[in-house]
Protein backbone atom coordinates (compact mmCIF):
# COMPACT_ATOMS: atom_id res chain seq x y z
CA UNK A 1 0.00 0.00 0.00
CA UNK A 2 1.28 3.56 -0.93
CA UNK A 3 2.13 5.42 2.32
CA UNK A 4 0.69 8.86 3.30
CA UNK A 5 3.34 11.49 3.17
CA UNK A 6 2.21 12.94 6.53
CA UNK A 7 1.51 12.29 10.03
CA UNK A 8 -1.72 12.16 11.54
CA UNK A 9 -4.03 11.88 14.54
CA UNK A 10 -2.63 12.91 18.07
CA UNK A 11 -3.13 10.48 21.04
CA UNK A 12 -6.66 11.64 22.86
CA UNK A 13 -8.01 10.35 25.76
CA UNK A 14 -9.45 6.79 24.86
CA UNK A 15 -7.87 6.06 22.13
CA UNK A 16 -6.30 3.41 21.79
CA UNK A 17 -2.65 4.86 20.43
CA UNK A 18 -1.84 6.83 17.29
CA UNK A 19 -4.58 5.55 14.61
CA UNK A 20 -2.22 6.26 11.92
CA UNK A 21 1.62 7.12 11.24
CA UNK A 22 3.46 7.03 8.30
CA UNK A 23 4.40 3.59 8.48
CA UNK A 24 1.43 2.14 11.09
CA UNK A 25 -2.26 2.30 11.01
CA UNK A 26 -4.94 0.84 12.72
CA UNK A 27 -7.21 -1.94 11.67
CA UNK A 28 -9.72 -0.43 13.62
CA UNK A 29 -9.48 2.75 11.18
CA UNK A 30 -9.09 1.01 7.94
CA UNK A 31 -12.68 -0.51 8.26
CA UNK A 32 -15.30 2.23 6.86
CA UNK A 33 -12.70 4.07 5.33
CA UNK A 34 -14.69 4.74 1.44
CA UNK A 35 -13.02 3.45 -1.52
CA UNK A 36 -12.95 5.34 -5.20
CA UNK A 37 -11.49 4.80 -8.74
CA UNK A 38 -9.03 7.32 -10.25
CA UNK A 39 -11.85 9.07 -11.60
CA UNK A 40 -13.31 9.51 -8.41
CA UNK A 41 -16.33 7.40 -8.19
CA UNK A 42 -16.98 5.81 -4.90
CA UNK A 43 -16.87 2.14 -5.31
CA UNK A 44 -17.66 0.96 -1.69
CA UNK A 45 -16.38 0.76 1.92
CA UNK A 46 -13.82 -1.55 3.57
CA UNK A 47 -15.57 -3.40 5.65
CA UNK A 48 -13.14 -5.59 7.49
CA UNK A 49 -9.64 -7.18 6.47
CA UNK A 50 -8.78 -10.77 5.90
CA UNK A 51 -5.24 -11.67 7.57
CA UNK A 52 -3.07 -14.48 6.99
CA UNK A 53 -2.45 -15.93 10.07
CA UNK A 54 0.95 -17.76 9.40
CA UNK A 55 2.47 -14.83 7.79
CA UNK A 56 0.74 -12.44 9.55
CA UNK A 57 0.16 -9.72 6.46
CA UNK A 58 -3.06 -8.33 5.37
CA UNK A 59 -4.35 -11.05 2.53
CA UNK A 60 -7.43 -9.14 1.38
CA UNK A 61 -9.65 -5.49 2.51
CA UNK A 62 -13.46 -6.79 1.83
CA UNK A 63 -15.34 -4.16 0.34
CA UNK A 64 -19.42 -3.73 0.40
CA UNK A 65 -20.55 -2.32 -2.35
CA UNK A 66 -24.35 -1.53 -3.02
CA UNK A 67 -27.63 -2.68 -1.61
CA UNK A 68 -29.29 -1.51 1.54
CA UNK A 69 -29.74 -2.17 5.04
CA UNK A 70 -27.29 -5.20 3.39
CA UNK A 71 -29.41 -6.63 1.19
CA UNK A 72 -28.35 -6.83 -2.13
CA UNK A 73 -24.92 -5.66 -0.95
CA UNK A 74 -22.02 -7.22 -2.63
CA UNK A 75 -18.77 -8.17 -1.01
CA UNK A 76 -15.31 -7.70 -3.17
CA UNK A 77 -12.35 -8.99 -1.65
CA UNK A 78 -9.31 -7.05 -2.95
CA UNK A 79 -5.88 -7.87 -2.34
CA UNK A 80 -4.40 -4.84 0.02
CA UNK A 81 -1.47 -4.06 -2.59
CA UNK A 82 -4.06 -2.58 -4.84
CA UNK A 83 -4.96 -0.17 -2.55
CA UNK A 84 -3.47 3.07 -2.25
CA UNK A 85 -4.33 5.81 -0.06
CA UNK A 86 -5.23 9.14 -1.16
CA UNK A 87 -5.15 12.20 1.60
CA UNK A 88 -7.66 14.35 -0.13
CA UNK A 89 -9.83 12.15 -1.02
CA UNK A 90 -9.88 10.65 2.38
CA UNK A 91 -10.05 7.13 1.19
CA UNK A 92 -8.57 4.17 -0.62
CA UNK A 93 -8.22 4.44 -5.03
CA UNK A 94 -7.91 1.43 -6.47
CA UNK A 95 -7.29 1.80 -10.50
CA UNK A 96 -10.86 0.42 -12.16
CA UNK A 97 -13.53 1.67 -14.02
CA UNK A 98 -17.03 0.18 -12.61
CA UNK A 99 -17.53 -1.85 -15.29
CA UNK A 100 -14.31 -3.75 -14.78
CA UNK A 101 -15.24 -4.36 -10.61
CA UNK A 102 -18.65 -5.67 -11.38
CA UNK A 103 -17.10 -8.37 -13.06
CA UNK A 104 -14.26 -8.94 -10.40
CA UNK A 105 -14.87 -11.82 -8.02
CA UNK A 106 -17.76 -11.00 -5.34
CA UNK A 107 -20.33 -12.62 -3.18
CA UNK A 108 -23.29 -11.71 -1.28
CA UNK A 109 -23.61 -11.69 2.03
CA UNK A 110 -25.54 -15.04 2.65
CA UNK A 111 -22.98 -16.88 0.45
CA UNK A 112 -19.79 -16.13 1.80
CA UNK A 113 -16.73 -17.58 -0.22
CA UNK A 114 -14.84 -20.52 1.09
CA UNK A 115 -11.82 -18.91 2.03
CA UNK A 116 -9.90 -22.18 2.93
CA UNK A 117 -10.01 -22.65 -0.89
CA UNK A 118 -6.72 -21.36 -2.82
CA UNK A 119 -9.20 -21.57 -6.36
CA UNK A 120 -10.74 -18.76 -4.47
CA UNK A 121 -7.97 -16.75 -3.24
CA UNK A 122 -5.85 -17.13 -6.86
CA UNK A 123 -9.00 -16.68 -8.46
CA UNK A 124 -8.77 -13.42 -6.66
CA UNK A 125 -5.27 -12.59 -7.27
CA UNK A 126 -5.67 -12.77 -11.07
CA UNK A 127 -8.37 -10.90 -11.87
CA UNK A 128 -6.69 -7.90 -9.88
CA UNK A 129 -3.31 -8.55 -10.90
CA UNK A 130 -1.71 -9.04 -7.79
CA UNK A 131 1.35 -11.30 -6.79
CA UNK A 132 -0.71 -14.31 -4.93
CA UNK A 133 -0.18 -14.62 -0.88
CA UNK A 134 -0.78 -18.45 -1.73
CA UNK A 135 2.19 -18.35 -4.04
CA UNK A 136 4.97 -20.63 -1.88
CA UNK A 137 7.24 -18.74 0.00
CA UNK A 138 10.30 -18.81 2.67
CA UNK A 139 8.78 -19.09 6.42
CA UNK B 1 0.80 -16.89 14.83
CA UNK B 2 0.32 -20.87 15.11
CA UNK B 3 -2.43 -21.92 13.24
CA UNK B 4 -5.57 -23.62 14.71
CA UNK B 5 -6.04 -26.88 12.83
CA UNK B 6 -10.01 -26.87 12.38
CA UNK B 7 -11.73 -24.54 10.09
CA UNK B 8 -14.58 -22.58 11.64
CA UNK B 9 -17.59 -20.72 11.10
CA UNK B 10 -20.02 -21.45 7.87
CA UNK B 11 -20.97 -18.33 6.24
CA UNK B 12 -24.27 -17.09 7.52
CA UNK B 13 -26.47 -13.95 6.01
CA UNK B 14 -24.88 -10.61 7.37
CA UNK B 15 -21.47 -12.33 7.46
CA UNK B 16 -18.97 -10.36 5.24
CA UNK B 17 -17.22 -13.66 5.04
CA UNK B 18 -16.35 -16.89 6.88
CA UNK B 19 -14.80 -15.40 9.56
CA UNK B 20 -11.77 -17.81 10.35
CA UNK B 21 -9.98 -20.58 8.14
CA UNK B 22 -7.08 -22.41 8.54
CA UNK B 23 -5.22 -19.50 7.00
CA UNK B 24 -7.17 -16.59 7.03
CA UNK B 25 -9.23 -14.61 10.21
CA UNK B 26 -11.01 -11.56 10.03
CA UNK B 27 -9.27 -8.70 11.73
CA UNK B 28 -12.87 -7.61 13.04
CA UNK B 29 -12.66 -10.96 14.63
CA UNK B 30 -9.11 -10.76 16.55
CA UNK B 31 -10.45 -7.51 18.01
CA UNK B 32 -12.77 -8.81 21.57
CA UNK B 33 -10.84 -11.88 21.40
CA UNK B 34 -9.17 -12.64 24.96
CA UNK B 35 -5.30 -13.54 25.97
CA UNK B 36 -3.95 -15.68 28.55
CA UNK B 37 -0.71 -16.86 29.49
CA UNK B 38 0.53 -20.52 29.74
CA UNK B 39 -1.52 -20.91 33.12
CA UNK B 40 -4.78 -19.72 31.56
CA UNK B 41 -4.47 -16.17 33.66
CA UNK B 42 -6.52 -13.95 31.79
CA UNK B 43 -4.17 -10.95 31.12
CA UNK B 44 -6.27 -8.59 28.68
CA UNK B 45 -8.50 -8.41 25.48
CA UNK B 46 -7.14 -7.62 21.99
CA UNK B 47 -8.47 -3.59 21.52
CA UNK B 48 -7.19 -3.69 17.31
CA UNK B 49 -4.23 -4.64 15.25
CA UNK B 50 -1.61 -2.42 13.93
CA UNK B 51 -0.45 -2.99 10.59
CA UNK B 52 2.75 -2.07 8.70
CA UNK B 53 1.11 -0.40 6.00
CA UNK B 54 4.31 -0.75 3.43
CA UNK B 55 4.79 -4.48 3.80
CA UNK B 56 0.72 -5.17 4.26
CA UNK B 57 2.25 -7.13 8.01
CA UNK B 58 0.48 -7.15 11.25
CA UNK B 59 2.75 -5.24 13.26
CA UNK B 60 1.33 -5.39 16.90
CA UNK B 61 -1.75 -6.41 18.34
CA UNK B 62 -2.88 -3.98 20.87
CA UNK B 63 -4.34 -5.65 24.39
CA UNK B 64 -6.14 -3.90 27.06
CA UNK B 65 -5.65 -4.83 30.45
CA UNK B 66 -7.06 -3.65 33.70
CA UNK B 67 -8.88 -0.10 34.45
CA UNK B 68 -12.54 -0.14 34.74
CA UNK B 69 -15.17 1.96 32.10
CA UNK B 70 -11.61 2.64 30.26
CA UNK B 71 -10.28 4.58 33.89
CA UNK B 72 -6.97 3.01 34.60
CA UNK B 73 -6.37 1.10 31.25
CA UNK B 74 -3.61 -0.03 29.58
CA UNK B 75 -2.64 -0.96 26.43
CA UNK B 76 0.13 -3.49 26.08
CA UNK B 77 1.55 -3.69 22.24
CA UNK B 78 2.31 -7.36 21.65
CA UNK B 79 4.13 -8.83 18.26
CA UNK B 80 1.99 -10.53 16.40
CA UNK B 81 4.19 -13.50 16.37
CA UNK B 82 4.20 -14.09 20.11
CA UNK B 83 0.61 -15.04 19.56
CA UNK B 84 -0.88 -18.29 19.35
CA UNK B 85 -4.58 -18.73 19.20
CA UNK B 86 -5.88 -22.02 21.75
CA UNK B 87 -8.87 -23.25 20.51
CA UNK B 88 -10.28 -25.17 23.96
CA UNK B 89 -9.55 -21.77 25.29
CA UNK B 90 -10.81 -19.64 22.72
CA UNK B 91 -8.22 -17.21 23.13
CA UNK B 92 -4.83 -16.10 22.19
CA UNK B 93 -2.32 -17.72 24.03
CA UNK B 94 0.91 -15.34 25.43
CA UNK B 95 4.31 -16.66 27.03
CA UNK B 96 4.44 -14.75 30.21
CA UNK B 97 3.59 -14.45 33.74
CA UNK B 98 1.79 -11.52 34.77
CA UNK B 99 5.13 -9.94 36.83
CA UNK B 100 6.80 -9.98 33.60
CA UNK B 101 3.81 -8.24 31.76
CA UNK B 102 3.26 -5.69 34.20
CA UNK B 103 7.01 -4.13 33.21
CA UNK B 104 6.40 -4.84 29.17
CA UNK B 105 5.97 -1.63 27.26
CA UNK B 106 2.48 -0.49 27.83
CA UNK B 107 0.75 3.27 28.15
CA UNK B 108 -2.59 4.78 29.24
CA UNK B 109 -5.40 5.33 27.31
CA UNK B 110 -4.60 9.24 27.57
CA UNK B 111 -0.51 8.78 27.00
CA UNK B 112 -0.63 7.54 23.17
CA UNK B 113 2.92 6.00 22.40
CA UNK B 114 4.43 7.69 19.41
CA UNK B 115 3.83 4.81 16.99
CA UNK B 116 6.16 6.49 14.24
CA UNK B 117 8.77 6.14 16.51
CA UNK B 118 11.29 3.22 15.61
CA UNK B 119 12.71 3.47 19.21
CA UNK B 120 9.20 2.60 20.36
CA UNK B 121 8.89 -0.19 18.41
CA UNK B 122 12.07 -1.54 18.82
CA UNK B 123 11.44 -1.13 22.52
CA UNK B 124 8.47 -3.52 22.02
CA UNK B 125 10.02 -6.47 19.94
CA UNK B 126 12.75 -6.09 22.73
CA UNK B 127 11.40 -6.77 25.23
CA UNK B 128 8.90 -9.88 23.68
CA UNK B 129 12.12 -11.15 21.97
CA UNK B 130 10.20 -10.65 18.57
CA UNK B 131 11.94 -10.12 15.47
CA UNK B 132 11.63 -6.43 15.17
CA UNK B 133 9.31 -5.00 11.70
CA UNK B 134 11.89 -2.41 11.84
CA UNK B 135 14.53 -4.16 10.52
CA UNK B 136 15.95 -3.54 7.14
CA UNK B 137 14.29 -6.12 4.86
CA UNK B 138 13.45 -6.47 1.35
CA UNK B 139 10.71 -4.83 -0.03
Amino acid sequence: MTQRDDTVAPGVAGQVAREETRELIAAGKVAGTPVYNRTGENLGTIEDLMLDKRMGRVAYAVMSFGGFLGFGERYHPLPWSVLTYDTSLGGYVVDIDRDRLEGAPAYAADAAPDWSSRDWGRQVDDYWGARSIWDPRAP
